[in-house]
This record gives C-alpha cells, structure tokens and sequence, in this order.
C-alpha cells in the first residue's frame, strides 16, 4: 500500500471538540442548549442504528436531541406536518430527517417540509442551490464532511480533474457542486455512464457514492490520485475496491473511519451553528 | 461544411405557435391573457433590446407584458420589493428579471425574491433544485432550450460524454443538471479547467456557454459531435470557431438563428403554463 491514509476519525473528533465548545458557549449564555430534532420513519434496524449514533452524539456533545419515531405506516402528508411543526417550534434548532424513508413517502416533499434555517442536514433545495450558488444555507453533511477532509489533507482543487461517481441529490450532486465551487474540473458519472474506468482513470480526485460494493476498481484508479470512499455497504465494504486502490493512489479513505465520521460531525456542528442564528 | 445546422428558428416558431394557440383557449376561458412582467434595472442598450424583443413576442403571441423600467441607481432593496409585489399580484403570471442587472445589485437576491410559481425564467435556487432533482418548476429558458432542440433533433443524451463549458447559475449549471438528468454523463469546464480541448474532443455533445467569442476551437470538436453554441458576442460571433466546428461537427447550432430563438420561445410558453396554473 502506497497510500496514506485520510482519517476521518481524528478529524471528525477535531470538529466534535470544537462544536463542543460552542455548543457550551451557547448554552452558558442562551441559557438552554442548542436542540437537533431528528425524525424517523419505520423501524429499519440499519436507520434506526444510525439515529441512535447521532443521539449519543449529540449527548457528548452537549446538544440536546429530540426524537420523534413515527411508525412505518405514516403517510407523506403526517410526515409533512410533522416537519413542519418542528420547523415552527423555537425550542428546535436543526432538523434531520433519517433516509432513506420507507417507499410509500414522497421524500423530497418531506425534505422540503423543512425549514431552510434548521436544514442542517442539507437536504432541502434551498440548501443544493446555496452550495451550488454559494449562498447563505447549510452544506449537505457527506459533502461538506468530504470537503473538510480534502482540506485536512491539503488536497488542491483548483483545476484538478473530480470524478463524482453517484447522482444522488443528497450525495453526488451536491459533492459535484461543492468541489464545482472549488473550481475542480467535475464529471458526473452514474449508471448509465458508458466508460467509467476510463473516466476514473483521468481522475485527479475521485468520489465514489453510489452505494455498490467494490464498484470502482483499484487498477482504475491514477497512480497518487486522491480516493473518496463514501460508500458504506453490508460487511464494512465501500464502493471502491480498497487494497488495490491504495495501492495506486496518493490518499485514501478507509470504510469504516473515512468519510463516515466526518457526516456526524459536520451535523452537529451545523446544528450548533444553526442555533447561533436563531439565539 | 459537414455539420447539419440545428435550425433554432423553426423550432421556436413551432412552440411558440403551439404557445399562442394555449394562450389563446386562456383567455377565451378565463376572461384575460396571461401575463408576462418584465423588470429592467438601468439603460444597457443590449438589455433595453432583449426587452423590447421579449415584449413584442409576447404582443405577437397573445400575452400581455407589463413593463416595469427602474433607474440605473435602483437599489436591491427596492428592487427586491418591485419583484415581490410582482409575485404577490393575481394579475401578473410570470415575472422576468433582465439580466444581468447594475453591479451594484444582488442579483441572486432579487432573483429569490421572485415568487417561484412565477419564475418563468427559472433563475431562483428552487427551480434550479428542480431541474437537479426532477421536481415541479420551471427550467431555465436558455437550458430548456438547449434540451428543446437536442430533442427535436433526436440526439441520444443517455450514456453520452457531455462537456459543458461554462458554469453559470442560470446557463452552465442548470443545462449540465438537465443533461445528468437525462442520463449524460456530465463535465463542467470552466476558466480553471486545465486542459480544455482534450475535454471538449471527448465530448459527443458540447454546450458552449460562457460568452467568450470563439473560446472553443474548431479543431478540439470530436467528428461527428454535436456542437450547441449559446453564447452570443458582439458582431454575431458565439463561444465556438464556427466555420471550422461545423466542418468537424454532426449538428452545430448557428449564431444566430440557434439557441437564442429557443430562450424567448420557452420563456413564453412558460409564462402560459404558469398562466393556467393560477387559473
């Protein structure tokens, strides 16, 4: 392995202890802490996982939480109402509402239920178009957590060829517009793109996020190329094939303790931020 | 000369004919013609025509215009509640801020204070998330245009190479969002792209738009490509070397004559389907 190794866990914990501190500096002075409400629909045990991640994070944090689980059957329009009193109760600073939901409901009209100044998760319109017209509003959370990692790393950007493999609108898109905005050369790859290995193979920085297990293949990857692994499958697997990618490139994600980390502590740290703007 | 020009002209005359025929049955139905507001920011000649010409292709059309002219020293406060009272107006269905507007404006305020059911000229983030995400909104007109006439020219978009060379939020940007949306694989190139021709001779369609006469060279363009010209510089010259692009090209766009006719047609047709859904 020539690579070295990108860990989001130091880095994460890094913006954990400073949102820490602000989440203190907050609440010594607003005299209640800074509150995430996060809201789950149906009783997936991988969703589930994840909320309860983000609430013993908060806890440590010194962020309240507020947990609303609704169950399975909820229709789109109760979703909605709920979102929308949260996002009308000043007691609530952020709002994250866990995805993917269960088939029957309209997500994007439930993510846009969300008031733009409590979208700390990035999901709303309002927050895409901010991170693609550079905008006041918050970052996706992957996105934001990938850039911060780039720059950990000191990673140039600046005419550097990305390839963004995935087109999710909380994921690839967003990541594409972030990395646009730092004036990366971009291209959207996906499942109908014809030449994926030939396009990986130009990439200076590559951004895997499309959720297939070991899709990009490590004799793709540009000798010192800069690898993004934010897939995250059954079995600790990403969508790029590790050993053999960090063979070749310069800078790595692993899976688990990439990118991961990184989306946790970009939310809180939303949240807290979140909080200063509505006092 | 190998290239087939992609007529802009026939295609904006057959949707705006189409435009006027639905414009038409509106007024017969509900008493009054829909309504297009055009807002004007100062004295650019070139802005001053754009409008002139919108208006009177709306007159030709069957839809009323109504003009609103502000000094050159408007400030972006005043102009924001020009364009708000313009949203809030039951007779007014589609607003039209000319841009680009006196530097001293925020021009990304005042175009969010444009109500996004009437943004017929799709330049607030919410249509811009639309056409990234697949939800309702209008597309930006120069966009849909470029779409409109890929279309009429039964070009296939899925799988291809697009290279969009430029990164506008209301040209580059929304157009690259269209192509990814019909299964393109996307790139956005812009002045800090390194190596642009070798980007553009990948390109099975190009899209032009930045506004630098010539900027792509005739040479880059991969035969048999489909070239889309959208800039439009002074003395009639586009962002492509059109004489030696067409000889290379399968479709080219002229300047003029191609993609310009397409903005107002689209912006009309617009107009009539914002018309309908106010009712």
């Amino acid at each position: 392995m020539t690579a070295t190794l990108m860990d989001g866990r130091a880095e994460s914990r890094r913006l954990l202890d400073e949102t820490a501190v602000r989440a203190a500096t907050f609440a010594r002075t607003r005299g209640r802490r800074p509150c995430l409400a996060t809201v789950l629909v149906g009783d997936d045990p991988a969703s589930r996982t994840y909320v309860r991640m983000k609430v013993t994070r908060c806890a440590a944090t010194g962020i309240e939480s507020r947990r609303v689980d609704l169950p399975a059957e909820t229709t789109t329009e109760q979703l909605v109402r709920v979102l929308r009193d949260l996002s009308a109760d000043p007691l609530v600073d952020g709002i994250l509402l866990q995805h993917p939901t269960p088939a029957h409901i309209d997500e994007r009209a439930a993510f846009e239920a969300i008031a733009a100044d409590k979208d700390v998760d990035g999901v709303t319109g309002a927050s895409f178009a901010a991170m693609a017209f550079g905008g006041p509003g918050f970052a996706s959370c992957t996105p934001a957590g990938i850039l911060r990692l780039l720059d950990a790393y000191e990673v140039p950007l600046r005419g550097r060829r990305a390839v963004v493999v995935g087109r999710s609108a909380i994921l690839g898109k967003p990541v594409g517009m972030l990395l646009l905005a730092r004036d990366a050369t971009v291209t959207y790859c996906h499942s109908r793109t014809l030449d994926l290995a030939a396009h990986v193979a130009e990439a200076d920085v590559v951004v895997a996020a499309v959720g297939r297990p070991e899709l990009v293949r490590g004799d793709w990857i540009k000798p010192g190329a800069v690898v993004i692994d934010a897939g995250y499958n059954p079995g600790n697997v990403g969508d790029v094939e590790f050993e053999a990618a960090a063979a070749r490139a310069g800078l790595i994600t692993p899976v688990p303790g990439g990118v991961g980390p990184m989306t946790i502590a970009v939310l809180l740290s939303q949240t807290v931020e979140a909080a200063h703007h509505h006092g």
